[in-house]
């Protein structure tokens, strides 16, 4: 059974703070040997990732077989059901759509003293893109992290998707080419990365990698970082439901399962202002997991980490959304709306009881990569903007440093920067002659 | 001497791949230091940052002197002289006018299937910012950080900066009072980002860190990252300079030696189609060099790792510049506005020979905290979206749901994802009775 909270409770907030704190994840400390594959790809290439992809995907590969040939891929797709290839081209349209929205504008303003301001966007020139592998692996991901990068305007766009025992997923080779993905390679694993990031003779570095994947591919990612850019380091998934009595219990209790389906470490919790609206949501979940496919996992994350949480109205919820700041948050309530006013910390809302959260997994339009562990009270879901940067762009007129200049080198002095001063004032001097 | 280089030289490619791979700085490996201090923080809270700070800074202080009081910052203001107040009150000026342009736009809209998606961005509830202690604070640095918080809309913003000796920089504190800052910690190195990023008596927790720091600094932000947002990691300072014949040489001169004179790390470096000139700059260099307060530091960093290049025209200067990735571009050309469309890996540009790069650490209006480092390649300066997260937003219409729901059970169930898919099915049946 999921922990029941309420918030009349005198121990509430004890158990709230330990709710909160509670430690889903047990991560194993790979970092040692995610250095050494790192160190090995960087000294021997190509060479060292054929081994290693022998050592731990069992496939033998050569430098001209690293790649998915356009052949191959052509004929993996051709596995691909018209349903399968139809829904997955609806998402793609919808993620677009959304994503090209994000794109920002380039700004440029001359002020009063006249110097002309503003700054640029440029797209990364090179990104990588980690899919886990074998058949587990989820073409909507693809879509999520390769249709954003294209829309930002990458200009190559590499896929690393390893293929243990020579298995591939062909939707996600379909997802990719829908994508406009440039190049796929059927490696994974920190070797992937280290390939990604470094370079080999036959994997061109990146400047960029996105994408989630297990405990060796956060780690490398982590120590790559700075080298090329990297994504969040994502958690297990989450959702908060705050519903009201005024809903189908079964359906949110499906909300419920559909997050505590994909990891024993993911979490699941409902507030609510009806206890009994509560008891029969923990119900409808518990006949669920009679029959559901995925009763193992949902089971154990539901018992370990979901919550029941009977609040004394909705301002509190929202209280309470803020402090949990959860990745998915679904209001299921009368005026969804003004409630969400009011939740400002949380990778993403769905509004209303016809916005079940699978719904943003594929084909919503937003992107279903998103800040996990509480960090949506700093951080973003992927955006186009993961794949892009900004320039500022600064142009002095002799006036404007005339009008300026000055106090740039009075603060110089006080910071004691005398080359600084002198820049400006080398010029102020020819300026006044 | 710096180093020589020209595009026409048969070495010139092996002798730039040096250039570009040059290790400039060998950080100490603290992180086991570092590691203890944020554990003894964590469990001792006020008393560890206590005992640290006496132990670092040799200062005495108590739980309620970890603050400065709001007399003390006014008595402090009090040593600040007319002349730098006023040069700080128009860098703040111009830095807050800057950045409020940077705020984006909260979307929704509607589309064809009747299902309304946006985002809103909100600000980071609390922050803290990292000030380096002592005189050699910079007072600018508080500006730069500070203001794009408040423009943000971040509630609560902390400074933490050590007083070694109980030295305190006034200009420090007259920048954070300008900037709006809320609360001054006299706290310093890995135990004042310790305290912040998990809080203690009496220092409540914030949820980003920014702000330049030691190596101490550097390796504590790493640690708590995850916990609390933080920004870029920043490496030793950096210049480059495209110039052709038609400028003062020791204009250029002195714009090379603003970053040289930072750090014996910092790399300035000047890219000119005519080697006259170049070397009319080295002269320059070595005649400032003779004099400069800063010339030690200066010189070292000149002489280990600048540079000197020959192009045969501009459009190879762009392509080397979009290799080095420079922090900090400055573009003294005839047309610069045509050339920094070819540059377009880069923090921040400067065009024309009346921008200085010193301007736009001071009073230009552009952020100075810049990418270091090549990561000019994926990553921008700080801004307000430091400060900034975005939340998404979808709600579905039955008419939508219908419209795109069984896409989505489509995907869910060629992702073995069960849950999912009942969560929209179950809904569909409903709307289909």
């Amino acid at each position: 059974m999921p922990q029941f909270l309420d918030t009349a409770d005198p121990d509430f907030e004890t158990d709230f703070v330990a709710l909160l704190a509670a430690k889903r994840e047990d991560s194993p400390d790979v970092d040692a040997v995610v250095a050494e594959i790192i160190a090995d790809v960087r000294a021997r290439g190509d060479d060292a990732v054929i081994e290693l992809t022998q050592r731990f995907d069992r496939v033998t590969l050569t430098p001209d077989s690293l790649r998915f040939s356009p052949d191959e891929i052509a004929r993996a797709m051709e596995q691909v059901t018209p349903d399968d290839r139809t829904a997955l081209e609806l998402a793609a349209e919808r993620i677009r759509a959304y994503h090209v929205r994000q794109m920002p504008q380039d700004e440029e303003w001359t002020d009063a003293s006249g110097a002309t301001l503003g700054w640029r966007w440029s797209a990364v020139s090179a990104a990588g893109l980690y899919v886990p592998g074998g058949l587990a692996s989820y073409p909507s991901s693809v879509l999520m992290n390769a249709i954003p990068a294209k829309v930002a305007g990458v200009g190559r766009l590499a896929i690393a998707v390893p293929t243990p025992d020579g298995q591939v997923n062909p939707l996600v080779l379909m997802a990719a080419h829908l994508s406009g993905v440039d190049e796929v390679y059927r490696i994974g694993g920190a070797q992937a990365i280290a390939a990604l990031a470094y370079g080999t003779r036959s994997v061109a570095p990146v400047d960029k990698i996105t994408g989630p994947g297990n405990a060796f591919v956060a780690a490398a990612k982590r120590r790559v970082f700075g080298k090329v850019g990297i994504d969040m380091i994502a958690g297990p998934s989450e959702i908060l439901v705050i519903a009201d009595r005024d809903n189908d219990p079964d359906w949110i209790a499906l909300d419920l399962l559909s997050q505590a389906e994909h990891d024993e470490s993911a979490q699941s919790i409902l507030i609510t202002d009806d206890v009994g609206f509560g008891r029969a949501v923990a119900d409808a979940v518990s006949k669920r997991l009679e029959t559901l496919e995925r009763r193992a996992i949902a089971g154990a994350s539901w018992r370990d980490f979901g919550a029941i949480i009977t609040v004394r109205d909705m301002d509190e919820a929202a209280a309470l959304s803020n402090r949990i700041a959860p990745e998915h948050l679904e209001l299921c309530v009368a005026d969804p709306a003004a409630l969400s006013q009011k939740t400002v910390h949380a990778g993403a809302i769905f509004l209303g009881q016809y916005t079940p959260e699978a719904i943003g997994d594929y084909v919503g339009g937003p992107n279903h990569v998103l800040p996990t562990a509480r960090s949506a009270r700093f951080s973003s879901g992927l955006s186009v903007m993961d794949f892009l940067k900004r320039t500022t762009l600064s142009q002095m007129t002799p006036k404007a440093l005339r009008a300026i200049g000055p106090a740039a080198a009075q603060l110089a002095r006080s910071e004691s920067l005398e080359a600084h001063g002198l820049s400006v004032l080398a010029r102020l001097e020819r300026l006044n002659d």
